[in-house]
């Protein structure tokens, strides 16, 4: 029905979560009829951000450097090295203001049902990132949603098992909930009161 | 915080309708992080179709040929033109299979509250395409809402001081009701039930 370049269009849409064939269809629509200039804007965005955007070397968070501007911080402690899920939940810990270490990225979370499993989260990567021999401890700011309390649980096992000392953030962060939308207060006292985990 | 490609990117993202700040940083995420095949064909998807996309001469649809196949065909009735506000309008009215006349997709409707009025549609357009000396019937098949209502009233006026026959599609469509969302029976019949309006 309608012409092959639009179908296109509606299509490629569709790799964007949560949009189904009617939604995609609609912004197409707007995209042609009505923001023809945000349309150039968003094609150029991508192409670019594709070529530009990796990963940072040491805390494989986005960048477009090949190591990361706050990695490369001399006012940075790099004995502390702190694991969280996501880069939001970075810049949530950054808000804080109440952290000066540095950040290992994870991506995602282990999450069986999604069929994200240790090795789709590179953890050998981080696994080296933490036996560098500057990191004294690392923080585990994963979520503490279930998928959140699998993920720092591996974490955990797998650097205990080299002799690193490895710390959870406290349990001020609700059950249940997500870093994303904890005000900074709560999360600066979860991070305060951090405490082992493990046979230490 | 986020390294300026980006920042673009996920500037870029909230072109589309409905996309604040948060689903648009959610949505960069996901295209760098897990689909960068999906990212690269939509880029090129855009990029395509900002190209090929335009309006047809005649009947004013989305088309990538100066005039639609549609238009084009000897097979259609170019007695009847039927007015609808969008391409997916058009798409539903074929569906019936109860029509074979011709189209003008008036791409919108008139909307005094968004500041969309006569001029913005390219009325002057509609008025050449209905007479061309061809059409016999113009059918009104602009939704039943408001705004569906006060563009069917203008296009009526507008084109039966030029002599022009125009009817409206029965109102078996839902008073308050979307073409979009009516199933084929009920538009077939409101299509079969159509009525001369204004001072005839």
């Amino acid at each position: 029905m309608n012409p092959s370049g639009l179908e296109a269009l509606i299509e490629a849409l569709r790799c964007l979560p949560g949009i189904g064939p009617k939604s995609a269809q609609r912004l197409a629509y707007h995209l042609m009829q009505h923001d023809r200039p945000g349309a150039a804007r968003l094609g150029d965005a991508i192409q670019h951000a594709l070529q530009a955007i990796r990963h940072c070397q040491r805390c494989n968070t986005f960048t477009e450097l090949d190591i990361c501007e706050r990695c490369a911080s001399p006012r940075r402690d790099a004995s502390l090295l702190c694991v969280v899920e996501t880069p939001v939940d970075m810049n949530m810990m950054e808000q804080t203001q109440a952290y000066q270490g540095l950040y290992y990225v994870l991506m995602g979370r282990i999450s069986p049902l999604d069929g994200v499993g240790p090795r789709a989260l590179a953890m050998d990567k981080l696994l080296a990132r933490a036996t560098d021999g500057m990191v004294r401890e690392v923080i585990l700011a994963t979520n503490y949603t279930n998928e959140g309390e699998a993920t720092a649980h591996y974490v955990m096992a797998m650097l205990q098992a080299h002799g690193i000392n490895v710390t959870r953030i406290a349990r001020g962060v609700p059950v249940g909930g997500e870093l994303e939308f904890v005000d900074s207060g709560t999360l600066a006292q979860a991070l305060r009161e951090r405490r082992s985990v493990g046979a230490n």
